[in-house]
């Protein structure tokens, strides 16, 4: 039993998508209610980032000697990885096998660092072209590039890569890619600026995420609470109830 | 300087008002936004707790042993030790002198867990006692007591006290109780069921804690990323940006 004040860890490690996760209808903020007074929610979220440079981190993020290992962590990359070579965004490009192998490289840092970590992959989001043309217009004008530096059919690529491995792996993941498309209109539905997510594309993050949670047996309602409901305590003896809890 | 993947902490104890600072619109999860990437924000809310019972708390939320204290703690209660004696929520009363007293030794305890760390108390918001009876009517029907549990005069005595102890002890302090009510039409605005907050009344919440934070030189774009950001990082040569900054 864990000692009072206490709560099993969930981070977020990934790219802008999870940076991005506390903002209004955020997916890690919503993450964080869902799981409140259970579980604390640590996000670990680099904007541009991609698996390459996610490896300088990993190690330093999950110290084998960490005496307090993450409960469960969640792997989100793959959006920035998939950038195209020779447009804009190259310098973010990673080749597809070296992308699963990144991935598979974090995935077994996590289980080091903690074997019964709840690891889960998450797919990058579809990617909606037109929504990101009309983005870089927005910041460049007539100087946005005619061709897109993300496509939705090469992140589908990664994104299989990504559930190849969770499936070798036998790590639970999120099929992001597919999932949001199986909705007519996902493009302005989920995707903000044809990559990011709006509040609506969050809130798939988070279902799915609670879901896999829950598959593992982190249902919140069965958590244990650190301290006692206020319920617990009596008005002339509050002390009893911090007794027995500890 | 810190190590790498170290973060400052900055923590929210206090009661429902804290516990809820997650959910959509939550000043919490602006909080933990405004300094993404350079600081993790830790909720620390405990719905219905009174400063009596968060007296049990605070020496395993803040153990002296704590080799990494906060760098900073919001201490935001008073809403429930003001509920009334003889009405629906007198358990939760604390007397007034009990109340600023109890305030004084949570300051006090983490002064000593940390005597750098910022520590910043919060006065309960005011109470709209017409959307408290809505409320306690929509709850109870019939059965709603006539009187108000909690009055916004009641509330304000204790705000008087929490202001007091912070200039006695030198500490920051935001006076939400007065500066909610500075707007006409405050009840509905800023209060969801005449105590908890709004979105609104979040981001009155958010921009006081961000505004006494910064003050105290804890401003975001000043504080350093715990690893770099992706712009600095090259794509031909990526691990001279982690070299530098280790």
């Amino acid at each position: 039993m864990q000692s009072m004040g206490d709560r099993p860890r969930f981070v977020l490690f990934g790219d802008s998508i999870t940076e991005q996760s506390f903002r209004t209808g955020g997916w890690g903020a919503a993450l964080a209610d869902t799981y409140s007074r259970k579980a604390d929610v640590v996000v670990r979220g680099y904007d541009g980032y991609n698996t390459r440079w996610a490896l300088f981190l990993h190690n330093h993020l999950f110290p084998l000697s960490c005496s307090a290992p993450p409960a469960a962590t969640t792997i989100f990359f793959g959006a920035n990885d998939a950038a195209l070579l020779g447009r804009t965004s190259e310098r973010l490009h990673v080749p597809i096998e070296e992308y699963k192998e990144n991935l598979r490289k974090i995935v077994y840092r996590l289980k080091e660092c903690s074997p019964t970590m709840l690891v889960v992959l998450i797919t990058p989001p579809p990617v909606d072209e037109d929504g990101r043309k009309e983005f870089a217009i927005s910041l460049y004008g007539d100087k946005a590039m005619e061709l897109p530096e993300r496509t939705n059919e090469t992140t589908g690529v990664y994104a299989k890569q990504c559930i190849e491995l969770a499936k070798e792996l036998q790590v639970p993941y999120i099929d992001l890619w597919s999932q949001m498309q199986e909705t007519a209109g996902w493009q302005k539905m989920f995707l903000s600026d044809g990559l990011h997510l709006t509040p609506e594309g969050n809130a798939i993050v988070h279902r799915e995420v609670v879901r896999v949670f829950r598959e593992a047996h982190f249902r919140a309602e069965e958590m244990p609470y650190d301290f006692p409901h206020h319920s617990a305590i009596s008005g002339d003896d509050p002390e009893r109830a911090f007794l027995q809890k500890s």
